[in-house]
């Protein structure tokens, strides 16, 4: 691991709680952000005395804003401005300073006359034994790319003077970051790092309310940071990340995610995090939390789609479904799964899915790496061994366990098997394509955090799909898996207040697993023989769907008699799929079928599976 | 009033919800989004029967995309697409299609190619009895300009084609509407209206997610509606919002604000609101919910700046605190306020807001006009007859008063004068410069229309503050007054559960009430002599206003040792104020002495009163 360094700007609190928020992440050293400083009751001296005593150092004071002026006058108040900004860090025993190229109406326009500029603050800071970094703001007036800003520092050559690299402000201009690779050795005193979702606005707004931590957005880090250190760049990794849910939220908590997202941005720069993951197969086991109501009532839908009651655990009262080598575990317990107030225990959802690895230890010793707590459990043909079973939590609520594929005699050790007689398995479904679950705001960034890093997953670009209900934010996250297959979850974000645990709901539903079949039209027919009444989609669905797609009546008549819903993509794959109601508030089940390397999920019927949803409640209760 | 519309999409729910909404609300109209009618089961036919049985038209159907191509097989494929649209329409009984220009990569960039294009589907619409309302997107390929739309539409010169004007596109582009009356008589199809807060982002997010109603964002509507009436256009006003906050709010309550909003922009398009107003004096009076515990702690502080006890009311408990012509009811009791589950009786918050009227009644009229709800209230000196006084809520929690100026008789007639002898008044303060009040997400969007449509107040744009503890919306408002005097309020949005009820609370305090004095030094020391221990500001800021203004040392020293913050304009205006130390959660008072016509806040002091508060807090708590 590099030195690590993270901006007071970046966590939430006073200067203090934040102070203590990166002492205990384990971080190295901070930057100081002057607003923080400004509003401090400690003086400059006292604080750098504090941040000793944490065992931090300030690594950068920052920012100094419109250094170069058009207006001589003014110009020369700067450098008075600028003295008065190195006795304070004289005190403060910090000898970087940031400087930000200039977005205002009197920047200066003419590279001679501001490298001048430039050469004339670097001598100031030479004499008071300080140093500049320089950096291209994304919307300076007339700096904005890290190459013109290089070519400026290299202009002035004074030891005084260096670069400052922000990955935001590169990356979000979709700057090529491969030349950082050619800058003189010695020249980039500092790095500043964040990661962002990509979003069409400007960018200023963008960087100073939506920037996230590495691993949590959609940059290309990785690239960034391997051009960084092919310039030999040995100084502190810093972390800069304007972000309005960071502002709020718990400061230890951000603090700990972001000394994680550079672990994960060491990774990327060694090579991917995949090549560094323990092997892992396909999804095999899904545990459902559902309360005695509607337990029987979950029990039923699987029953449609092809899964049997298998056995029961006399202690704990699990109930064991499954259909092939897929596994289906029902909590019909109340309140053994959540214990937050005001939590309806009879709301089935996701409490925990099951992922085959042969070696869950290393999973354990990889989230050790992580500082990501894991705790044996007791499983099905375990111990409640790490060797055997490693469980990670994405959230309150919702658990990975990686664990050996238990064998049919493993799971008969643990389950009573009830009834008595085999049943022959249905095998309509082929295996999990996906699981979608709801993650609320207080706990998104951490999530994604975990999951690509731990997890080495990789995201597709996010997606808002508006419905009956409002406007759901959405992002896939996929794994290759040792097996061929792939790990894939849809996580959609449920605004809530951050202060809220528990699961989350939506109307209409929004927890899901959706089952892989080979035939849909077959699968959906032999469910509906086995007592599945699929959700009914209007046909003013099909109508528009044969304005849309050049699909023959039979084979659009097929679709609408089962319900089977369809898209597909620009590279001639199609998506087919059908769903479940809704049991309770929350949770479907969906079976699928891809064809033709399709990618998606369907989000283009994500609409009108939820009106179709809603219509189907209101017509029952009439 | 015209006759008002509204597009399913700005509302929440299936169709079915939507269509009662609107119908509640008092629409004539809708316009039916052709994702609405995908996902509904009922078909084309019964929901015409629907939408006529609850008393509306279907104005328009839309929207068609992407009619025009350079692929002449794809035009002719949506040709036939539109002969679809039109089969369907035919069922639905609307006779009018939106088509929107083009934003595709094959769409026409030819003035004459497109003219004949759109020639060719106006002359199916014609020969099926159908009209066309063509609209240019703000981010059309082509044609984003609706001076260009018009001139295609003149160039076509058929019965069956017009325009759609849509005041986002034309107004979010900053186009000049004004060109608008000169369009042919007749030629306007369709109006589509909605606003949107002033945001620097990619126009089609900032589309398709933040507009708002008229009247809850920063457009100049009143310009652009005049402009539409000066054409001679007599068809609906029909509202077509995309808002993430009303995809998800209740639907009754959007079409209820939604259909005051027309009514607010036909005022504006009669000339302004405010003309319309009665006559609205200053803040008199401001009423504050304490509960037992602080209530002492609330009396304390408001002896510090000036308000001494005058009486209390042996009925309610309710204390009188006066200062010259100002009055501060302090409610002591518990639960008389807030009944909602959850509620912290003793969070001091402010409950009302008294504003001077000399005809209450009319104002009670100006409300029943808006359809908001008034109740004759009890008030000092009054009978609670609306001559005297009209209560309107702005929020659960929060509501103001019109009423006339209560005398000392009038006071002593409904307090009990407690203690007996008669106080001089301190007179520090001279009057209200503004209220800071915190409004949740599921209340912002119709606070805002209250306080612009029946109280006729003008907004600043809204700014967003960080600080330590989030970042906070602020939006100003202001009201002149017959007196000269102003009425300002500063709301903030305090992010919440759309299903969060009850005052709202922010870490350091957000609600309060800032007075204003002719001279803060002299009330500064004033008010200490009378116990204040203002909230101390730290050193550190001190430097800092000596590094940003030209301020000489005597006065930044004299500043310093009474807490006085200060801000200044570009136009020269200067602001000098000082904060007491919050009581409880969520309620601190200010004062304020505004010089050379400043306009602001001090918004760039607010950081540093919530990281002083929060130290304040934290040494108190060693």
């Amino acid at each position: 691991m590099p030195r690590t360094s993270i901006a007071t700007v970046c966590l939430s609190g006073t200067l203090s709680e934040k102070l203590d928020a990166a002492a205990a992440a384990g971080f190295d050293g901070v930057e100081i952000f002057e607003p923080d400083l400004i509003a401090s009751a400690a003086r400059p001296d006292e604080l750098a005395r504090t941040v000793a005593q944490r065992g931090l150092t300030i690594d950068l004071y920052q920012p100094f804003r419109d250094l170069d002026s058009v207006d001589p006058g003014r110009f020369a108040r700067n450098l008075i401005r600028l003295e008065r900004k190195f006795d304070l860090m004289d005190q403060l025993g910090c000898d970087l300073l940031l400087v930000c190229s200039s977005p205002s109406a009197d920047a200066v326009t003419d590279d001679a006359r501001l490298s001048d500029q430039l050469a004339a603050a670097a001598a100031i800071a030479r004499r008071r034994g300080k140093r500049i970094a320089y950096e291209a703001l994304a919307w300076g007036a007339h700096v904005s790319d890290y190459r013109h800003a290089a070519r400026l520092v290299a202009t002035v050559d004074d030891p005084a003077l260096g670069n400052c690299l922000d990955s935001f402000h590169i990356l979000s201009r979709g700057d090529d970051p491969s030349a950082i690779a050619d800058l003189a050795p010695g020249s980039i005193f500092f790095l500043q790092l964040a990661d962002a979702p990509m979003m069409s606005m400007d960018v200023l707004q963008w960087s100073r309310h939506h920037r996230c931590l590495p691993g949590q957005g959609n940059f290309d880090l990785g690239g960034f940071i391997r051009s960084v250190q092919a310039a030999g760049y040995d100084g502190p990794w810093s972390l800069e990340v304007f972000s309005d849910i960071f502002r709020h939220a718990d400061p230890t908590r951000t603090a700990r995610d972001a000394h994680r997202s550079l672990r994960y941005l060491s990774e990327l720069g060694a090579g991917s995090p995949d090549t560094d993951s323990p092997d892992a197969g396909s999804v095999v086991s899904v545990r459902v939390a559902a309360g005695p109501v509607l337990a029987p009532k979950v029990a039923e839908t699987l029953s449609h789609i092809g899964f049997d009651l298998q056995g029961v655990d006399s202690g704990t009262g699990l109930q064991l479904y499954r259909d092939a080598g897929l596994a289906v575990v029902v909590d019909p317990t109340a309140g053994t799964v959540w214990t937050a107030p005001g939590v309806d225990p009879d709301m089935p959802t996701i409490a925990q899915i099951g992922v085959r690895s042969d070696h869950p230890a290393s999973w354990a010793q990889r989230a050790a790496a992580y500082d990501v707590p894991v705790a044996p459990v007791s499983a099905p043909g375990t111990d409640g061994n790490a060797d055997e079973v490693v469980r990670l939590d994405v959230t309150d609520t919702l658990a990975i366990d990686l664990r050996a594929e238990a064998s049919a005699a493993d799971w008969q050790e643990r389950f009573d098997l009830v009834p008595r007689r085999t049943v022959e398995p249905a095998s309509l479904v082929t295996g999990v394509d996906h699981v979608g679950i709801g993650i609320g705001t207080a706990d998104w960034e951490g999530a994604m955090l975990l999951l690509r890093s731990v997890f080495g997953m990789s995201v597709d670009d996010g997606l808002d799909l508006p419905d009956a209900v409002g406007t759901m934010r959405s992002q896939a996250l996929t794994m290759p898996t040792s097996s061929g297959a792939t790990v894939r979850i849809v996580a959609s974000l449920v605004p809530n207040q951050l202060d809220t645990r528990g699961p989350l709901r939506r109307r209409g539903g929004l927890t899901h697993v959706a089952f892989e079949c080979a035939d849909i039209v077959e699968t959906a027919r032999a469910c509906r023989a086995r007592g599945l009444r699929a959700l009914s989609i209007p046909d003013n669905y099909y109508d528009d769907l044969a304005a849309r797609f050049d699909l023959s009546d039979t084979m659009i008549d097929g679709m609408r008699s089962l319900g089977i819903l369809y898209d597909a993509d620009a590279d001639g794959g199609e998506f087919f799929h059908f769903f479940t109601p809704t049991i309770g508030e929350d949770l479907f089940f969906e079976v699928v079928c891809r064809r033709g390397g399709y990618r998606g999920y369907g989000e283009a019927n994500s609409a009108v599976r939820v009106a179709a949803e809603l219509h189907r409640r209101a017509v029952a209760e009439v």
